[in-house]
Order: C-alpha cells, then structure tokens, then sequence
C-alpha cells in the first residue's frame, strides 16, 4: 500500500540520508525533447543509456520512459536494466522524483514528494513531472509525504547526520515561494529531511539555468567532507562564487559541530553550445532559444553514488583526470568510474547526478 | 533483469498452474473506451473498481492505467490498490496480461506473451494491449517467452496437471492462425503451457464476441472438477452448446487419466444492450455499433479465484443466488463473494475472470 502521511518525516521518525548510504536502487528518466535537446534527442539518449548501463554494474536500474519512447528506450538499453512507461515532461529524476526517506529503527522507507513547478516555471507543463513522485512510490508500494514547498532534489544536499547544504538563489527565489516566507520554507525542510541545520550558500554556479542547485556547487562525499566545484581562474563567473562557497563553509561547522573538511574539485574547462547543436533544436515558442556560444555549467561533482563505485561525468577534457583523482582520494571504499560523452547530457542542463534518483535501502544506519 | 527465453517454458520445467494455486497478486487494466462503453465509460469504471476492491481483500491488486486516466483511475481506488501508469487499448487484461508460468523446482516465475491481434481483429489499433505482458514482466522482473501464436488468455483453461481445455472456434479460427496449422497451434499451446493433453471443444457461448472463449463456458474449479454454463431453455442458443460442452466432457479424461466431475451452473436471463446504452456509446467508423435488443453473453463462472476467496459476477437476477451456490459447493476452501452490478462490465464484453489476470507465486505445487 502507498498512503498519503499528513504528518512530516521527522514526527514520524523519518530522516533524509546522507548520499553514501546504501541503496536499493537507482531511477532516471528517459529524455526525448526535441525541443530541448539537439539532434531530436538521439545524443542524448545514448549518453543516458551509457550512464544508465554503468550504474546498472553497481545498482539495480529502473528507466522511466513515456508510451511513445518505450519500444526505443527497450531496445537501447540492456535487458537488465528495468524499464517503466511513466509519463514525463523532462528528464530530471533527481528533481522531480521522491526524495526516500528511512526510519532507523524500523527499516522503512517512504517519499517525499515536493511541489515541482519547473524551477520557476521555465518550462510548462509540468503537471507529468509533478505526478512522477506518487507513480514510483505506487510502484514501489512505499508511502508518501507531499511537502508543503516548491523545491527539487537538486537543490539539496543532506549529510544524513541533521546538516543540509543549499542555496538562497534557488529555494528562497521569488519564482518558488508560493506564498510561503523564509522561515516556512526552512521549518518544512527541517521536518520533511529531519535536519537540524540548514546551511545556507546565497547562491549556485553560474551558467545554471537551475536557479543555482547545490548539486553543481558543493556536494557531500560523506558527513564532513564536501566536495567543491572549483577555478583559480579569477576572469571566470564561477571564480567569485566557488571562493565565496569555500570561505562560507571554511567558517561552518555541521549539525554534529564538525568543521567541514573541503575538498575542491576544479571543473572542465568551459563547454559551449555550438552553433550547429543550437540549430538542432526544434524552435518552440515559450522554451529560450540556445545560441551559439552560450555557456553550460559543467562540474565533476555532479555525480552518482552508487553502493558500489561512483559515477562521475566526463568531457574529454584535460580536467578529466584530475578531477577523477580528487573524487577518488575522497571515496577510499568506492571505485570511481568515469562516464565518457557526459558533453551530450550537460547540454540539456545538467549532468548524472541530476538525472539519477537513489532509492535509499533502509535499515540500520551505517 | 527481464530476460526473453527463445526456448519453450515446457523445456525449462516451466508449466502454467491451475487457477487454484497461490497467487502474489492479480492485475487489472482500467476501463476508459467511449467508443464501446456507454456513458464515457463511467459505469464500467465504477464497477472495475468494485471488483478491484473486493479482490484487494484477497490478494494484492495492480490496476494499470493510462496517462489520461492515471489522476481519475487513483481517486476512484482505494490506496491499498496498487496503480501504474501503461498505455492500453482495451481492459481486458485475462487476455492481454503475460500468462505467468511456475517452475516447482526452483520456484521461478516466468511470464508467456502470446501474440496479441485483438480477438481476431475486431478492433484496431492494439499495439499497445501487445505491449502489456513485457511491461508487466519488466515491473515484475521476471523473464518471458514469446511464444509464436495468436492466443489470448481467456482461450485457455488449464487445471495445472497436463491438461488444456479450450475451443476450436477460437484458437483454430483463420482470423488468428496467422500461417500456423492445427497441428503448429495444439503443439505451441503444450510447450508454452507444459500441457499434456488439449481437450477442443467445438465451440464456446453464442453472443461472446470473442469467437468462443471457454472462460465463458467451461472453467476449472480444481484437477478434475469443471464449472458449466448452462440453461435447461432449449429455444435458448446456449442450450445447444451447453449441452454439446456436457456431452464430449463426460467422455472425456483428463491428463492423468481421470474422468470430469461436471457441475452445471444455470446462467443469468438474458442480458441485453438497451437502446439508451446503445445511443451513449461514442459512433466510431471501424467499430460495430451495439443496438438495442442486443444480447451478451453472460455467465456466473467468469469469476476470479483468490487466495482466500473466489469473487464471482452477479447481475441483480433471480438466478445469481442459485449460481453462487453451485459455485461454493465447489470450492470447500475459499469463500464465494458475489460482485453487484457486473452487468456494467458485461455490457463491454465480458466479466471478472475477463478483466482479472492472477500471477503465480511459483514454490511447490500446493
């Protein structure tokens, strides 16, 4: 069975976990918007299918796919890979999925399943999104939270321990708060993650059409140690933001009053549309037109943990290799695995830890 | 992992069960086609709904939804009823759903996706209704066979112990042989139901649409023990095949040699189609208009066996209550449960058994 719990998380003994801690799964969502994506969405879908194909050697993988896309989307990905018609409006799992949430002490899992109203309503409609929460739980027979507050799971990053990490930019945003004032929006995410500290960054990376979502920033490796999109190059917007993040939490402590140990991860070199992939895109009106030359936020840090190794992008880039090793030195119990060709997600707006959903195992904490 | 087997489930060790053996759950499609159910389709889904709830006491219940009807379908069920979105053409999920078979060895479950051409062709497009059993099968992650001829499960009766009873008029009808001969279809339905024995009656109801489908006729309760359509109104048209089924089952044996225990359950009166209902049916070209005077074939031994309980079809008639007794006289161990107000699924073309598909929970043979 899949209730509707009118209470939050935390009265009911539910917590967020850290993203280290062991799964039962991952989900994505299939892209096929031509609209968006160059090329009617081909390199995209086989950038997707690369991922999902890696991950897939750690966790169990579930793919969800719309009616139209699903004999494709079953013939381009391998038959161990688990495949779901869901209808969807984009392909962002870490934001419009449920955010799983465990109780220690009985092991169960649940969701919870936030206001999803396209990060600001670039984008509409967005009502499939929206619903894609109670689908997988229904699927899943796992009970449900429905928050009181706009917010996308790329927005937040928990520590499992009482500390969540994010930013003004994104959730305190004008285009998010329905109505709802600072303090409201930080007491719904105390209670619907169960933390005890939120940290708040004033904002994102630049080149982020997310509105400045935590997960291209800083990340958590595990409780204490951040990882941090970083340049020394102090001509580059991502300059002033990555140094801002580092003195912020240099001066921080978590919800357990660690300091943070921050690890900096410095990011591909910049990664641009071309004027070729601009021209791909189906021209809709409502959707901003790509142009030539338009920046993409590209970062290492945007990454998957799976149980067993940890899934990170690549660009054929000379950052690559460092930037593989510094996410390496911070996982001494995972292997780390570079996906190559990840240029053909990032275009579209985001990398493999905004396109994966953990589905979090439960049980004793680890 | 899903995987397709291009053996045979009689080569595994794999063999359908008789409709006795313990289930994991059943799963239903909901009703949605204004072009062939009257008033938007709206007493259809009332009357899904009941017969969904009434199995969900029994045994965990999937309904399975279109994207248009998802928010309609999960209002109108209760929570504890399992809702996934999947394309559909139809309802009828006995005859679309995989036939999940049983390996008593390991206790494996696999699922048999026979080729789907709706019923010999009245209605077009199903693709997607063909789609269903590997869509099911992926949710589930078990593996399947396609197997190579046009069936749907309502031609099948199997009591789980080698013997297959069905009917000419269907399964050998030119409108679903697709190239195979007699001989090609009897030897597909042994190796894809692990059967020993195919009893082909002639035959099945007069005014089932679907050329004869034995679930309307003559149905298992156990090994050995079979359920009759009857009527003693000789100016009835089933009189004649009711009587005709009788009189080549008494003959006959079953798989292990023993002879049948037939138990005559008198059908409801005649049903038939009013020129209201007729009128509030979207007019389709290509499909055939139901009129006023119409007559559909109705039973009380279309009925769903749960774990706990068989749930059959009643139809507010004087011969509903003689019918439920007759039906529990056969089944000492379950409680029989009369379903009100199945004549609004009749009116579409068939009734619980139709709309129900039990999965298997594979483990000994009870």
């Amino acid at each position: 069975m899949s209730r509707l719990h009118m209470t939050t998380p935390r009265a009911d003994g539910f917590r967020m976990p850290g993203a280290i801690e062991p799964k039962t799964g991952c989900w994505m969502i299939w892209p096929e918007r031509t609209d968006e994506y160059p090329f009617g969405a081909r390199p995209a879908q086989k950038a997707f299918a690369r991922v999902a194909s890696a991950i897939a050697t750690s966790d169990p993988l579930t793919m969800c796919v719309s009616a139209r896309q699903f004999k494709n989307a079953r013939v381009m990905l391998p038959p161990h890979i688990r495949v779901i018609e869901m209808s969807n409006d984009d392909a962002w799992m870490r934001d419009v999925g449920p955010n799983f949430v465990v109780n220690d002490g009985s092991g169960e899992v649940r969701g919870v399943d936030w206001i999803f109203k396209s990060w600001g309503g670039i984008y509409s409609p967005y009502d499939w999104d929206d619903q894609i929460p109670r689908k997988v739980l229904d699927i899943e027979q796992l009970d449900r939270y429905r928050a009181p507050i706009v917010c996308e799971g790329g927005a937040l990053q928990c520590d499992g321990e009482g500390t969540l990490i994010t930013t003004r930019q994104c959730l305190l945003n004008p285009n998010r708060k329905v109505g709802n004032t600072d303090a409201q929006i930080e007491q719904a995410l105390m209670d619907y993650l169960s933390v005890d500290k939120v940290i708040w960054l004033p904002r994102g990376c630049p080149f982020d059409t997310t509105d400045g979502h935590i997960d291209d920033l800083a990340v958590f490796a595990r409780p204490g140690v951040v990882l941090l999109t970083w340049t020394e190059d102090s001509s580059d917007p991502q300059y002033e933001v990555s140094h801002e993040a580092f003195e912020i939490l240099s001066r921080e402590t978590d919800a357990q009053g660690r300091p943070f140990s921050i690890h900096k991860v410095t990011q591909p070199n910049p990664i641009e549309w071309t004027a070729e992939e601009a021209a791909e895109v189906d021209p809709v009106d409502g959707i901003a037109q790509r142009v030539a030359g338009e920046r993409i936020a590209a970062t290492y840090i945007n990454y998957y943990i799976g149980n067993k190794a940890v899934f990170v992008p690549t660009y054929e880039d000379p950052n690559d290799s460092p930037g593989l090793a510094a996410i390496q030195a911070c996982f001494p119990h995972h292997r780390v695995v570079g996906v190559p060709g990840c240029r053909d997600i990032l275009l579209i707006g985001g990398s493999i830890g905004c396109i994966t959903q953990p589905q979090y195992a439960g049980g004793k904490r680890v």
